[in-house]
């Protein structure tokens, strides 16, 4: 059944129970690859525990025979940070049984909460409670919180309240050596040494196992107002946010760009979506403003900016959600592009980063570059403009034959990712290294941070048994 | 001169030129002592380094020469974290020189600046290009950048723009082993990997020198509405919070608590404050709102949620701030606190946070402990609530004699740090450890996070050079 001995089997029962363990090869298979069908990887056992400790023991036990872990949340994860590799020996940690939501404090405004649960039940809970947990994405129906912490997980919100990370109060941590690392303050200030807590966010399981997380909650929002605005130029969209948020400041809460590419494929492959406008334009920006206060002025205040833009040149056409069902229909336009593109043939994703002002020169030499070395590429450019954030995709051209265009896959990459490095930018900005991007990491970073980083992970984990392959 | 061999003094020289050293007595002394002249230290030298390549330069020296090295900045901690040890043998390195702004990027939000740079400077700077750098502490005409990032500070405005850490991007740090990491990036997503900043903030000098930062700027502000409100209890004050910040979410910038006690030694010993109502109320709280646009209406939020909270009985007056002069008057009477609590005589101090929640608990259960324990002591009692940050100072009896209240100092320090254990609490929010709080950090953090703490340093900085004593 499985290329371990008997005897770590027997011990891994006797820590989790028949219940806890998954190693026959039809249950398994949904552990060992993404939901892209991008990764694949073997295991020797999926094993699921119920508690903190008893991840300390499996992580003891696979250091006493020095199996590989991976730990593994949702599996929704887009770098195949949480499939194993192809060896079979290693251990796939499954934590969706830690699935409590063990304490709601509205007054501190926290939630403490297992590794396992998912990230919309921990919404839920918050909105149960008054208030409001941010972070916003795609997966939030099977993400879970777990992973939402190894890749510090971004999302529509990160404009106005930060990313994962940033949403964290206190973590529990398994480390390397089974050692469980209780960190669960709830404290909005501590100056105590050395904040641990942001060594294990972002790491993608390779320095521990986090097995729960004090969560930051906010205020509920009250009032929202959505509109959809076309523009001439991706740098009046860079000038555009200027001005809203000049004058709107947090209540600014999401602000997505998307060309018209990037529109145009939503509007061929996805069902009852439309063009809010009778005319085509360049890029598109979807603008959501909120505030905790019932019937606050949104519109008003969405409509001055919008005025002061349009003055200047930098708003082609605009138009203001008038209901829910407008609301969901702009969104759907910004939210399907990921899968409308999957309908033009093969795609090339890339998740680069640059400052907020270098965004207009990065699309302009960038799609310059690509068209002239790859004519015909079709560019689908989209994003969380005001995190500097760009989805930088790539289709095929019209036509083209599919193995043809995967084998440009390295070279356009590097084409991308040279760019961004020359913005001082970033190669994954929000979906993590994982297995795909480890490569690329160590192309494009600093080596003296991806030593600093080796560093680190020899000291917390000697024998490398961490989610080996992944990140480093 | 100097206790450490004349061939290290002439490399030091090589390094910096003769106007990069002091090594005169009288001129080193403000360098040696803090300014409230509780620490007090001897070195071999002062040196003031004009570059990073210079700070790089002499730390290279000091390992060579295996001396130690104390990074300063303004030298406004209140936990003698930048004061040298007795021996007279380290080396201060005071980054005052570096005050340069290198790059402010309004449209990116950004600010790059050296480590030398004065807190007000940079609030100006962000001013100047019609922004906000919201960091704001009573220290900040004198502090530097470099110290309120090692020792990631806090201040007023934590409740809606956090601490140092929140407010910045990207770090330059010179390693214990004097490579540079160049980590200046002005990125609002990176998850490339393990997140170094987070590491060296808060470090208080102990990994490495901070020599340059990328922080965040946000939208100016242009309206503030500010309140002064007396309670019955401390639980008011949190329920209150409470509803001014569902009602005005980010709106609410200040939130400051203050015991009878702590005003009265204001208006005893600070001149021309006076008390804005008639009568006397145990508690208060100063209440700042502010807004992006201009004519925010922010009385009307700000009576509506005192007019909620008069309802419940949580609020016995309020008066609203009707001109800048009100407003300063209102402020003098929270600045004020900690001077006029030097004027009563000895008074030993506490920098603790809890759970918010758990404030008015921890306030009753401690004066009660302390009362019992230690008759006649006058806890003055005020801080940042919203953070669950209270400065819980105590006073000698009234007509005892210093010497015998000041032997109680460990035991009365022991009732409030075991009572803010209980509560899972912080014994230093936001003044770190330095050489202050090192032993009751020992006694009150976990073990195996002060073990990971130790492991850190010495994978980092193995010959210990880096502000010894300190922190661990």
């Amino acid at each position: 059944m499985s290329k371990l001995p008997e005897e770590f089997i027997r011990g891994v029962e006797s820590v989790v129970g028949a219940l806890g363990i998954i190693g026959d090869a039809e249950r398994m298979h949904s552990y060992l690859s993404d939901w892209r069908n991008a990764y694949r990887g073997e295991a020797a056992l999926i094993v699921r525990p119920a508690s903190t400790e008893e991840v300390a023991s499996m992580v003891r036990l696979c250091n006493q025979y020095q199996v590989a872990v991976v730990p593994q949340g949702g599996n929704t994860g887009l770098c195949g940070g949480s499939i194993p590799d192809a060896s079979g020996t290693q251990v796939v940690l499954s934590l969706t049984r830690m699935n409590r939501i063990c304490e709601v404090d509205a007054t501190n405004e926290t939630m403490t909460v297992e590794a396992g649960v998912i990230l919309q039940k921990v919404q839920e809970a918050a909105a149960d409670a008054g208030r409001l947990f941010p972070l916003s994405l795609g997966a939030e129906g099977s993400c879970t919180i777990g992973g939402n912490l190894a890749t510090n997980a971004g999302g529509t919100a990160v404009l106005r309240y930060g990313n994962m990370r940033d949403l964290t109060l206190g973590l529990e941590v398994v480390l390397p050596d089974g050692q469980i690392w209780n960190g669960l303050r709830g404290l909005r200030k501590d100056n105590t040494g050395y904040d641990l807590k942001h060594l294990f966010i972002g790491s993608e399981g390779t320095l521990g196992v986090i097995t729960a997380a004090v969560l930051k909650l906010y205020p509920a929002v009250r009032s929202v107002t959505t509109a959809w605005v076309a523009l001439p130029s991706a740098d009046a969209a860079v000038q555009l946010i200027g001005i809203i948020r000049g004058l709107c400041g947090d209540r600014l809460t999401g602000f997505e760009l998307m060309s018209r590419q990037s529109v145009e494929f939503v509007l061929s492959h996805v069902v009852g979506c439309s063009d809010p406008f009778a005319e085509s334009h360049p890029w598109y920006v979807l603008i959501e403003l909120s505030d905790t206060q019932p019937d606050a002025p949104l519109n008003d205040l969405l409509e001055l900016g919008i005025g002061e833009a349009l003055e200047r040149g930098l708003v082609s056409n605009a138009v203001v959600a008038g209901s829910e069902a407008q609301v969901a229909a702009l969104w759907a336009l910004r939210e399907g592009i990921s899968e409308a593109q999957n309908h033009e043939g093969p795609s090339l994703k890339h998740d680069i980063s640059v400052p907020v002002s270098c965004i207009p020169a990065f699309i302009q030499s960038t799609d310059q570059r690509l068209r002239e070395q790859f004519p015909g590429v079709r560019i689908v450019a989209y994003g969380h403009v005001g995190d500097g954030n760009l989805h930088y995709n790539i289709s095929k051209p019209v036509g083209s034959d599919d193995a043809s265009f995967k084998a440009q896959q390295e070279a356009i990459m590097h084409v991308i990712y040279d760019a961004t490095a020359g913005f001082q930018g970033s190669i994954s900005a929000e979906h993590g290294l994982g297995q795909a991007k480890r490569a690329a990491a160590r192309l494009y970073k600093d080596p003296l941070e991806l030593e600093l980083m080796r560093t680190i992970k020899l000291t917390l984990d000697p024998n490398s048994l961490m989610n080996p392959g992944k990140v480093l």
